[in-house]
């Protein structure tokens, strides 16, 4: 029987997961097939390049060539060019790429130039880098995140996060062109088909918010018969990476454990989750959330230490279906 | 009083002639102004990238950065991006390109972005790069030079000059747009203005007939007070660079330096050129170029020695200055 699991995932939170579900999926010598749905809201033009920071994140940590301190880019890249970029015209030299990293978006450019879509240059060049999981972008037509604010124009998503560092304080995050966007072919067959759903511990405002904005998507997670399992991107009350804070606070959401779980909701009230993956710093504190909630250390080390997240995801499914076959709620 | 010389260029040939222009032109003591007008007929958008080769071999030379060798790219340039498309998807690896050839064209792409045209977007570059040459575009409008041919659909230059290694045999080269192009602001101008023409030794068919097939300049050149002075891309019956012969060919005209002459004809007939320089070598073979023709060794060791070019060309426009002001024909 095929097992096959699908997770929701943005850039390097997602990223450290998908690589601990694929160490823990090639140890278990009866690996599932893994499918990444990927945030797209993130991709913008630069200097020709079409860059989608999440799916290469995704991609590179998968092939194992990812950055793994950074959590984004290549490892062991160089940077000459935009060495020589910044030296010459300083003002273009704020967004950072690798040489490795221009290389890769260079090939993805002329794919789509050439003609293909964004899931199919996607999956040819992680055929090339031997990438073992289908990652798809949440679609293939454009659909960019917009940071609203009051102090100027709304700007592009990397404009906001890379170039000012998260300033100014947004007053929200937009999907404008979300509604006219497509899941891209396959993403609501892999939830429909999946045995396991997760949403990664990504940014839920800036990295799962766009995902879910693509029309039926919410809803194919809402009817999917697998049980669906979030993990907190929040730790000990702290965001793990980037200014998450900043994101919730934008929607009003404390940036706590279970205040991300309480926003996603559970299922058994039109919510999206069945159950919960939380830090042991963070189990004392109130939740309202009503699913089931397991702790476990959830700081990716980056090793097999990372086996233990995978693992306590499993035990929680394998509770929510005793607890389904037995007809308990959890 | 001010002493403006303008030349027409390609790439390479252009840009040795530009670069010995340069050297001679800082030891006078008495520099000239100079003004390069420039190819464009080889531009074209590869992997997101806005590529104009034969403005870079000018601009790299003039700054000392260019490399001397191949004549194109960056001296003492990398390829670690070039390497990795390569190696991941080999069908894109056509196009070399160093990581600071990279870094260059990634600026521009950027300007051109950013709603700069390519005349500015040049400008500001070689600002950057203490370029003290005006290096022009002939056009700020796309150009590009179509190779016409019986085998398959028509090619864009670099595809069948790097891409094919000037295959198939072509049945002509075409410039489609011209006749909807204007001249760069300045090119004009730097003609009527100029005190002596140099049409560089740079290709006549593919590179000098796009610059002469955008409207106005060929009658600028026609019409401008100053001398007009060709160097022979020809040397001994033999290319010095690329595949000048098969260019040749398609426009009927033989692989020697007195046909090439002969070509661009002389102002006398309603042709392009008062005079002539080609190299000792072919100091016996027929002329039918009725213009003065001066002999110096022609080919470009890109030092000191150089001088002697520049040297026979200020002869030649003082033989016809003299020749002028005593009004006897030359």
């Amino acid at each position: 029987m095929t097992r096959n699991i699908t997770f929701l995932s943005g850039g390097v939170g997602g990223a450290r997961f998908a690589r601990a579900l694929h160490s823990w999926n090639e140890a278990s010598g009866r690996p599932f097939n893994c499918t990444a749905i990927v945030n797209v809201g993130d991709d913008f033009t630069h200097m020709g390049l079409r860059i989608s920071p999440d799916l290469d994140s995704v991609a590179y940590h998968l092939a194992d060539m990812g950055d793994k301190g950074r959590g984004w880019g290549r490892a062991n890249d160089s940077t000459r060019t935009m060495s020589e970029i910044s030296r010459v015209l300083p003002e273009e030299g704020w967004f950072q790429l690798g040489d490795l990293d221009i290389a890769h978006n260079l090939m993805r450019t002329q794919l789509l130039e050439n003609g293909h879509s964004l899931s199919e240059a996607t999956r040819l060049l992680n055929s090339r880098y031997g990438v073992s999981f289908t990652v798809l972008p949440a679609t293939d037509d454009p659909s960019p995140t917009i940071v609203e604010h009051t102090a100027s124009a709304p700007m592009w998503f990397q404009e906001w996060w890379v170039r000012n560092q998260a300033n100014p304080s947004p007053t929200a995050f937009a999907f404008p062109h979300a509604t006219d966007s497509k899941p891209a072919p396959g993403v609501l067959e892999s939830l429909a088909t999946a045995d396991i759903i997760v949403i990664a511990p990504s940014n839920p405002v800036v990295s799962i918010d766009p995902i879910l904005a693509i029309p039926g998507i919410r809803a194919a997670i809402a009817e999917a018969a697998a049980p669906v399992i979030g993990l907190s991107p929040v730790i000990g009350g702290r965001p793990v990476r980037g200014w998450l804070d900043r994101c919730l606070a934008v929607v009003g959401v404390e940036c706590t454990a279970p205040a991300v779980a309480a926003r996603y909701g559970d299922r058994s009230t039109g919510g999206l989750l069945d159950a919960w993956l939380a830090d042991p710093i963070d189990e004392n504190l109130p939740n309202t959330f009503a699913g089931l909630i397991t702790h476990v250390p959830l700081l990716f080390s980056q090793d097999e230490a990372d086996n233990r997240i995978i693992d306590a995801l499993m035990e929680s499914v394998t509770t929510l279906t005793n607890a389904s076959k037995s007809g308990l709620s959890v």
